[in-house]
């Protein structure tokens, strides 16, 4: 929480209730645990200020069926709205595209995507492992950096995934690295229910 | 997400089902943001478990209303149960202690927790910014890692905070550093509601 006073003073000609709206990038990086689990915490903030949000996950595995989206999405259907998306099982609105294919699939999910910052769908957006497919160049990285820069209105977008491409950390807003310490894994536990997924 | 083959082959003994259901004792620490989100993170997943919930915040400040509380409490009378203490406002169950005597605040909290551990009320427990009680010797190292280290049953515990003690990183088995790279802060830019709260 950084509610105190800050180390600098703002030059930015905006009112303190402006700077409080301002559109946040954020990007959670890093090889440690915690970066979609910290996105969805964020989405909760989000989800009791009434935003609509949307999550847009690029893995490719159908069978990750994490039990924070079935808890985002109880919460949308209790109040509020929340999309979820998942490129393993095929975006909901494309018929075209086989979802095996990742790399045709992660360019039609980036496409939608610029759509919709395009028409502000979403006040809390958040791109799931988008770094895989940016960093493995499936994405055009000139053209993200551009369509996040250049996003209209008040859209909070976090991205996750290892590896963040330079270029998306410079525009951001809020970078923060999970660094792994300690993993079960290391000692020959793989992730369980309730924890890792 | 950690699924895939391990890089050592435990020896513990124990059945792949036993060892799935092992409990995890979790630490988000460090600088950066992310620590309580990535903990509530994890919540919904136990939430989507069935597991009863147990948040416990070592905050002083009783203005601090972050949405994840609003939201894991909607997810709680939706379906399961939740419980979210906060000492700022004074634990729920306490008619003693001076909720501005942060010291003792801390002190009844830990010793609620420690009866609660022993009984096993909840299946996850979260310890929101319980470094720093510990970290400033308001409660017993010893005591808490003891207490830790022995709970019974499959209760999963979550500590987060800034500085976490060498000798809780050291029974823990999952431990990820949040590192500040940018913060908003650093510009002069406070924090924002739906973003930091």
């Amino acid at each position: 929480m950084s509610r105190g006073a800050t180390p600098v003073d703002p030059d930015d000609g905006l009112t303190t209730k402006e700077r409080r709206n301002r559109p946040v990038l954020m990007v959670n990086t890093g090889d440690g645990k915690g970066k979609t689990s910290a996105a969805c915490g964020v989405a909760l903030r989000a989800w009791a200020q009434g935003w609509p949000i949307g999550v847009y996950q690029f893995v490719k595995s159908a069978a990750w069926k994490p039990g924070e989206r079935d808890a985002l999405l109880a919460l949308g259907e209790l109040r509020g709205d929340v999309t979820w998306e998942r490129m393993g099982t095929g975006w909901s609105w494309s018929k075209a595209t086989d979802p095996s294919d990742a790399r045709a699939a992660a360019v039609e999910g980036w496409e939608a995507i610029k759509a919709g910052l395009a028409e502000e769908r979403h006040r809390f957006w958040l791109l799931d492992e988008f770094t895989y497919p940016v960093a493995r160049g499936w994405l055009d990285l000139a053209d993200v950096v551009d369509t996040l820069a250049s996003r209209p209105g008040t859209q909070h977008v976090v991205i996750t995934g290892r590896g963040c491409p330079q270029e998306i950390i410079g525009i951001a807003d809020l970078v923060t690295e999970m660094s792994k310490i300690k993993h079960p894994f290391d000692k020959g536990q793989r992730g369980q229910a309730g924890i890792e997924w």
